[in-house]
């Protein structure tokens, strides 16, 4: 087993740094004595302050009904060394397993909300339930992110980004186009 | 000047393949004699069929007006020959400037709306407004995907993912998990 990495709180302003690329994440949830992970790649900032993020979970999923209950989640960012491991979350129900025991998965409290942190991923990004206004008719969520933690190195982590059908495209080049922005629109 | 890279159509079903991974897009849209482009970051997959895309356009921006009058737009994507292209575009206003001039940009005509598609762009997404209920509260806009038109090659293109801070990542290597997959979940 290797050691989790430490991480830091982040200003939850500024969490489009792990979002807004669009990598899938790992969304774990809590309700009563259940908790379930799911993958999930349909998810878009919505605003900074509060910071809210919307996001589409599948009512045929076991954790749309735990976090319909909860009004609550965690988003975690995995990073390329747990592709194999994203992919077999999104392949299984929690209805049938404990995806946590199942995938070797750590269980971290959070601090602001009941859902569990998965300790392997990059980030955590604790978030209550904002609106529920499209939950019926599209199944999407928006939460606001009340509490975010993060490993400080690297800066901008390797991610895996679904283009359906099996594959994935892995975002890690890095480039800076800072000298191009007017100071007001960075 | 360079010879624009022909287009073919393509399921609008299947545009996840271009969008989910989160890439910056170019929206361009007109309304009477105008016509504009931004930049946009804040968009997500909401649904195959009909192929439903949620973003966010801020009431600030002048393709807002534009779009909201009309209730059209094309999601144009570009690959990273166009970043610095991308950058600038979000970086000015339409009331300023003609973007396509302004860029040397060349209007194509859609075939499905009146906003005109980018033919600089790997693919061109034909969108018709199709829920406007978040727009007042979030600039939350849903739009249908109504024709698609994309280049053949390659199948994966190199995109740019925006972080924040005027730094973008890279999405390129491709990675395929396919034989992870059952078959009902690709």
């Amino acid at each position: 087993m290797t050691t989790l990495p430490p991480k830091h709180d982040f200003p939850v302003s500024d969490v489009r740094r792990y979002l807004e690329p669009g990598p899938i994440v790992l969304v774990s949830s809590r309700w009563l004595d259940q908790t379930n992970i799911m993958t999930m790649g349909w998810h878009t900032v919505i605003e900074f302050a509060p910071a809210l993020i919307g996001c589409v979970i599948a009512s045929a999923n076991h954790s749309f009904d735990l976090i319909r209950h909860s009004r609550e989640c965690v988003i975690n960012l995995p990073t390329t060394r747990l592709t194999d491991t994203a992919v077999r979350i999104g392949d299984t129900s929690g209805r049938d397993i404990d995806k946590f025991q199942g995938f070797g998965l750590t269980k971290r409290e959070a601090t602001s909300v009941q859902a569990p942190m998965i300790g392997e991923c990059h980030a955590n990004l604790e978030c209550r339930l904002h609106d529920d206004a499209l939950v019926d008719k599209y199944n999407f969520f928006i939460f606001e992110v009340v509490r975010a933690h993060v490993v400080r190195a690297p800066k901008y982590p390797e991610t895996q980004h679904y283009t359906g059908d099996g594959v994935f495209v892995v975002a890690g080049k890095v480039i800076s186009c800072r000298s191009l922005f007017r100071p007001g629109m960075l």
